[in-house]
């Protein structure tokens, strides 16, 4: 019999006595971190323009406490910020992490979550720097902060796209969707018979993607490399249709994109033929991918093209074109953001 | 009879809809506010060095929108945020602003949250760049994080007080608990008996400090005049004993601070009377009075004293002097932080 670990709640530890606990486990790496947890602000002596990102997630609307540990959850939070920065063309060097717990979470708990964080602050590079800790009436809210710093010049927006520059995609699309959906559906089996395990071994890489994904630092390090800077970048959040025509919006163009150029894992098109669903329709809408969208100059075509993991699936049109599907067979269809909208799922 | 105001679901706009209509209520003011809402990220071009802060604000802990009205919530979130740069010693120069709602909100009462948080940056000269919107399963939570730049050589730690300073603290203390017990009782009232309507009009002042705090940005540009560059400063925020430990134990000193020198409103004085308590004690531990509490070094006690608005209230000591309150009688006694802490008392 395992042996029952001896559970701590956080009011023995206190408010002041938690934020202490969390700064024990906190060692800074950046040099622009000039000042960490425990003032009334965190200090941060940064060269060339700062971008910051923020995101408010919510238990029961953004992760499930019944098959997210919050080890990941602690990961998932800050790598999507990460996302946001990387998506600017920038490194991310700083993050502040704050959370609203009810009295059901121990310091034990708490631990577990801070684990998933700054296990992404060391895999990443980003120091933790401050935060919020305090109670809710129900279930946990987490908001992180992120930053990053560099020369404007290297800075990406959405709204710089220009018609003739191509559309590319990193990694693949719509296995956290999928991940998701697998998730979703092993918590009704076990809701109605405890009994039945889980069946989540042969779904690996799906799960993966939607427990705990990744931020495509990778990405931006490749592009400078390569010494190509995209002409403006979004991460893939909402789902391809849904960023792809945020960058359109902003741009004021258009733009066509190809299904046979779309990369969709292996894992996933099996995956969705088995829910009944069409696998381009995961990658178009799916969301949560936390991969790159980003267009580039026709000059630097022959710099991305073949490089492994980037993948050319379109390109920028007139506005007057507007924004275009061409399927498999010919046929061409308006994109339409299908993405995942919290507030209207509600 | 009032002609009933139309109300608007928010699945109505939608998420990028809702941005949007937040988008145009927006203009930025400061040229360090280079790209605002819109993009992955906001873009900053600051000078100096960073400050940063964050809070997060959860419904039926930190607000009570029994007597709270949406404005003032939205004010007063920005408010104790801006409150911590000005406490840094720097004028904040840009907000992010989150929410997660659920779906009892309407556009309408977003659109009153977001008239106080603008009139707020309005007023502080703050540029609202960036947020998240989303949905909660229950209640409001609030996520703001502010940030101010400024020379390394001017912004105020507060693990920096050195023994022989003076301790200093702005306007009075007390108020804003106060406001408080008296908005509780009145509540009491009006659910055991909805006809009887509240008795707010004599207790204006008190229920002001509460509902509308102001940050000191006055007592920022004050300093700056009179030539003081603060030792070390804190907001008070948890109430005074509690963050004059806070200076003390970062700073590796003790503290000798005098009853008679403690600024107290008379409204205050006469409110806690009425109920039976010290007004003393509420001074003490009151809290969310968001004044400034600072050391300065002995040569600027001159620049300071006779001041209206500040008041020196006592001396920094060495750490085996400990911290101590002395009464009117002579009497002497250790202080002990019994602040608000938000995750003790659930």
């Amino acid at each position: 019999m395992a042996e029952e670990k001896k559970l701590t709640p956080v009011s023995e530890l206190g408010e002041f006595g938690l934020i202490n606990h969390i700064k024990k486990q906190v060692t800074l790496q950046n040099k622009s971190s000039e000042l960490g947890i425990g003032d009334d602000a965190a200090i941060i002596k940064n060269e060339g323009h700062t971008v910051l990102t923020t995101d408010l997630l919510v238990e029961g609307v953004h992760f499930d406490l019944m098959y997210s540990p919050l080890k990941h959850i602690g990961y998932k939070a800050v790598v999507v910020n990460l996302s946001d920065v990387y998506a600017m063309n920038l490194h991310p060097e700083q993050i502040t992490f704050s959370m609203a717990l009810s009295s059901k979470y121990t310091v034990e708990a708490i631990d577990e979550l801070y684990d998933g964080i700054l296990t992404a602050c060391r895999y990443y590079g980003v120091d933790l720097i401050g935060g919020d800790t305090t109670s809710s009436l129900k279930g946990m809210v987490i908001s992180v902060t992120a930053l990053g710093y560099g020369d404007i010049s290297r800075i990406t927006r959405r709204d710089t796209a220009s018609v003739g520059d191509y559309i590319c995609v990193s990694g693949d699309l719509g296995a956290a969707y999928l991940g998701l959906q697998i998730l979703e559906r092993e918590k009704q089996v076990y809701l109605e018979n405890p009994n039945i395990l889980p069946a989540l071994d042969e779904h690996q890489y799906l799960i993966q993607r939607q427990l705990k994904p990744e931020a495509r630092k990778d990405v931006i390090n490749t592009l400078e490399k390569l010494e190509v800077l995209p002409t403006a970048m979004i991460d893939i959040s909402d789902g391809l249709s849904s960023d792809l025509l945020h960058i359109c919006k902003a741009s004021g163009v258009g733009c066509n994109i190809y299904e046979e150029d779309i990369p969709v894992h292996d894992d996933a098109v099996k995956q969705a033929l088995e829910f009944n669903m069409s696998p381009i329709t995961c990658a178009l809408n799916g969301g949560e991918d936390y991969e790159l969208l980003f267009t580039v100059g026709k000059d630097d075509f022959h710099k991305i093209d073949g490089i492994p993991g980037l993948k050319v699936i379109g390109e920028i049109a007139s506005e007057e074109n507007g924004c275009k599907f061409e399927a498999r067979g010919g046929e061409r269809f308006d994109l339409i953001a299908q993405g995942w909208n919290a507030l209207l799922s509600k």
